[in-house]
């Protein structure tokens, strides 16, 4: 490039440069909505009125939730269409707080400042762990003697070594306590410290006591080499490649959409972007403008990831109990980690910052938690007509989509939680794994030493990364233009031409069927072809169609646990890929509010069990994403995305294409002039 | 914006524009490569040597194929590591030309320009319509003066009719005539022609004579209204929306990949982008850099979109015969469009040119048959460390992806096909449908007056979307790491434990069966659960696993006619959603070479019956990628884009993450410059 060029690059980078700041991290206003995530203060205020009641001079107290609780459904939607001001919905909180080994559900009314209710959870199960008591758990090994020993005695260095808690599930046992297995690793020479374990150790932590209660030493095997397991860019040694060039972007009239508090509009839809330390991101009230009908029409009431199931397929003694719920157990919210801008998010992202709560009952903010954007280079619709003599045609209408993304990291993986929004009315929910595989070392070096079922992959000498499951199970309680919905299932069915009226054999046609109960609504995808829709059978298009939203299924798995194992009974919402329940406030959670030690009686599987009416009515449809994973050496040290996901697409919804009249972008050639 | 930044935005553009056009639109420089498509003049040189064998003062010859004979691969695979020159490799040609009415396979040595050999087909099925033929027979009707009656008597303006070619297929008949349905439409105040037909005329074509050999026009009925079909901007009218917002984008170092000729290099992958007037987009010799290894390692041979079947499902007069096969009927690159930048294709894309040929053997330019750009926004791996004390790890890569996307319309449909390459070495192939529903007009305004079943949607008032599948087959000549490869089956299967060795009641473990013949590898995906892969078994990783690349399906679809069914019988590759052939070059059309009027004796379901040797050979994995298409309203007048596709992912290919040591992009503020 001449050095005229750098200096006009210089001199308009000098302009722009404020505005380039402003655009790349914007802190939303804080409007109020019945939504809104708790802020810092209504967290504080939670703390204080809690605290008051249980002065923590006379009390243990360790806060497990802190969220909003679900304002009633109805009291938001007659707020959402009133003018501002006109009705104030209550802020509410809901608490989980273990006080003094018992498990207190507190609701305070956060106006007033005063508990609502207080009662103890009797149940099965326990809440979502806490960050500070696992930070807590995981050092317990580096001051137990046996431990020391054990290290010792495998030469390793103890202030290498780095521990990490997993649930330990239930399996069948009478007695409970809240407690965890501690796994250790070798961090020396590598931070990758999931590729490095000390195994044959069998840690057990009693979470009230804080304290080691079983500890054995049953064998050593060599910790697999650090050699290679790095995945810092300051510890790669050259060759370095391939190489990616830069993409300078720039939107000369500014981001699309527009964010107010937690409310998002863009191009036809709006939004609102909660946020709860168990479930992470939560989309509300997301409703498209109707051009033809002058009006924003309801879509989704709400949708989130209700619950992550990821069993283990090892049965030995180190890995069988390996069958985590990562929502329940550690919370989608208080493992959401804070995003890096030009890498996990395009740099025309804008990022939202969130609150999550310590287990003192303090906020805690995270920075960069979500990021919005807007996705070019797909197409929106197009055509080119050659049939017609003397004309050509060619319409083509590119496409821009809004992505919401936040990431989920869990321990050793990575979840990578995308909502994508296009103006032809689908939403597109994705999912995308990165992150490292758990491995377990073995004395092989190569597959030709290994001579039992190791349960894994040899992903690298000495380390078998172990076959498991993802199921993301997604809430989606769909509004399809007002609340009263039912389920239909339309099968392609074939029929046989017997009577000579065709010279086909055959053809397919469909057969509609409304899900009048929880039975009906239970699907198993893949069984035989057929579209899922939710329709609302109380409005129809101009043609006489219900209108509805119809569910496109990407990846679907079926559990292959046996019913009766365990882990299954716990996560159990897996049995189908599809469920339909009718809206109840205080159903969210699929596997239970108390997962950790769960045994299955609080889940969606046993909920369905009453077989409820789901026509015609206030209807929740859930949706189980799976993936089984047998570990390849590509995913090791690091594992580059594996994505998938599904569309929620509108099925006569509209009366036509709801962008046809679409404007497109104006063409510009860089820097962003106008041609 | 202020005026000053106005005005040096304004000098910026001067100074760059130059830079802007050229990475706009570049037209390729010739290096020679053997699977070039042929060039202008050597179209022109077979036109010339076949005409010089049959003058056309003595003969009618229409060419119905033009295109280059495949050259012995393992030439190509010898040219491919010699020096440049060292091997030439002879240029020859395939035509199929109708001499005289009988269809001639002539092989053509373009270096000394003489005729090899020259065949009578004497077999069933014709070859791939030409355009000027289907041109010519569109207008047939409109001096036809029953057709004229016909119109005057339904009251329409015949200038403002516009017709279209169908193939008829065959339903059983002894004797084949070239022939075609026509079926008219009108245009008047609208261009979306499919959705106002004329129905009830039957319109029968005799191609060779290229007259109308039978008419019957059964009844009337009303064409649908034109309101609300025209999709051109400049017909509508407002309220336009929704709105977007322009994005610039620039590459201050240019794209990331280089195209000389029509071989590409980009990130760690090469490869070569070819053309046929009949297959359309073809890759060629993919291969992937590997970092560790320090070679270029052969992924695919050869991929391509082989047949595309489209039955409808209606058995009605007017219908049932609509069951096209879009690649042998009509030529998916004599379909290939021209695309429109920055709206197909994003502003930094480049584009290719590509020659095609008409029915006298001339060659045709087709500009901007083909874009390839990057794509940048998602993540390529992460990973947030928390469990660390005292340390946080945000390591996080951005991904950019290189898409090679065409578009092939085939009437009504338009196929958005996209190739998006991975540095971490996926391939994901993707289709997205967009285009224009066929439309069956009804009486019925309104859902309520249909009582009978009208096989299809009511998507507008009289007008009916029919049912229909889309099946997509993918030839893809998967080289993995060298030629000789096997297709493996790796299934999940429970285990129960009965032996009181686990808490566990069960766990999934996997195994791996390689196929023997081409019965083990016809796969029907949904079945049970199982990972497809195909693998070198003569090359092991340092720890001793097969190198290989898994096929991670999307959307599958099974058909849904009788076995028997004619359509059926000629689009039997659709009988399982994979298969796996030994390479044989004359394999490369599922539904078989000439497929107008098939009778499926040369379909991929009947070659396989040979069941010949699959393992350790070189082989061709076929993927079925299915839709089931119920039209909605929202397909209407113009249709949304309609997505999937599907991975090959390397699946312990490399050692590790090849990926590990990028470089990500340096970070830029717009506009461009580094930080």
């Amino acid at each position: 490039m001449a050095s005229s060029k750098k200096l006009i690059l210089l001199l308009v980078l000098a302009f722009l440069s404020f505005e380039a700041v402003v655009s790349a991290v914007v802190t939303p206003l804080q409007f109020p909505h019945p939504l809104d995530p708790l802020t810092k203060e209504e967290i504080t205020t939670v703390q204080t009125i809690v605290r008051t009641k249980y002065p923590t001079s006379k009390n243990s107290l360790t806060f497990h939730y802190i969220g909003l609780d679900d304002p009633d459904k109805t009291s938001v939607l007659t707020w959402e269409h009133s003018m501002p001001g006109a009705i104030t919905i209550p802020r509410k909180s809901f608490a989980i707080v273990i006080i003094n080994g018992e498990t207190h559900e507190i609701l305070i009314d956060l106006t007033p400042k005063i508990i609502l209710s207080d009662k103890i959870h009797t149940g099965h199960g326990f809440p979502t762990l806490s960050v500070e008591e696992q930070t807590a758990a995981i050092l317990l090994p580096l001051s137990h003697e046996p431990f020391k020993e054990s290290i010792k005695k495998r030469g390793l260095n103890l202030s290498e070594v780095v521990c990490s808690t997993f649930t330990v599930g239930w399996y069948g046992e009478d007695n409970s306590k809240r407690s965890l297995r501690v796994d250790c690793f070798m961090k020396e020479t590598t931070v990758n410290i999931y590729v490095r374990p000390i195994s044959e150790l069998y840690i057990l932590v009693d979470l009230d006591l804080m304290k080691i209660v079983e500890y054995h030493d049953r064998a050593t095997r060599p910790v697999p080499t650090a050699d290679n397991t790095d995945y810092r860019f300051s510890n790669q040694q050259p060759p370095f490649g391939p190489k990616q060039h830069s993409l300078a972007s720039h939107q000369p009239q500014g981001p699309g959409f527009q964010i107010k508090g937690h409310s998002i509009s863009w191009a036809n839809w709006k939004f609102h972007i909660g946020f709860d330390s168990r479930a992470g991101v939560v989309l509300s009230l997301a409703s498209i403008y109707d051009l033809e009908k002058h009006k924003s029409r309801r879509v989704m009431y709400r949708g989130f990831i209700s619950e992550l199931f990821v069993p283990y397929q090892d049965p030995s003694e180190d890995w069988y109990f390996k069958t985590f719920f990562d929502a329940g157990e550690f919370g989608f919210g208080l493992s959401t980690v804070s995003m890096q801008p030009n890498r996990d998010c395009p740099s025309h992202a804008q990022f939202l910052d969130v609150f999550v709560h310590t287990n003192d009952g303090s906020p805690s903010l995270l920075k960069n938690a979500i990021c919005v954007f807007e996705q070019y280079g797909d197409i929106m619709w197009r055509h080119t007509e050659t049939g017609i003599p003397n004309e050509t045609i060619l319409e083509s209408r590119s496409e821009v989509n809004l992505i919401v993304r936040s990431v989920v990291t869990v321990g050793n993986y990575d979840n990578i939680i995308d909502w994508q929004f296009k103006a032809s009315g689908s939403i597109k929910p994705a999912i995308a794994l990165s992150g490292i595989l758990e491995i377990k070392p073995v004395e092989a070096k190569h597959k030709s030493e290994i001579k039992i079922d190791e349960h894994g992959t040899l992903v690298s000498a000495n380390s078998v990364g172990i076959y498991h499951d993802h199921f993301y199970i997604y809430h989606l309680d769909l509004d399809i233009d007002g609340v009263e919905n039912s389920f239909e299932q339309t099968s392609l069915k074939t029929v046989r031409v017997t009577d000579g009226s065709s010279k086909r054999k055959s053809y397919w046609t469909v057969e509609t069927k409304t899900a009048n109960t929880e039975s009906d609504g239970k699907i198993t995808i893949g069984m035989a072809p057929a579209e899922l829709a939710v329709v609302n059978p109380n409005k129809k298009t101009a043609v006489g169609n219900d209108v509805g939203y119809r569910l496109i299924p990407g990846t679907t798995a079926h559990p292959l646990l046996t019913e009766d194992d365990y882990p299954q009974i716990r996560g159990a919402f897996t049995n189908h890929n599809v469920w339909v329940t009718p809206y109840n406030i205080s159903q969210k959670w699929a596997g239970g509010l108390y997962v950790d030690q769960s045994r299955g009686e609080d889940t969606l599987a046993v909920w369905t069990q009453q077989n409820r009416n789901i026509k015609n009515t206030d209807i929740v449809l859930w949706h189980v994403v799976g993936i089984h994973h047998v570990p390849a050496q590509e995913d090791f040290p690091i594992m580059p995305l594996l994505s998938t996901g599904f569309e929620l697409r509108p099925t006569n919804f509209f009366e036509r294409n709801p962008v046809l009249k679409t404007l497109s972008p104006n063409d510009l050639t860089w820097p962003g002039c106008p041609k």
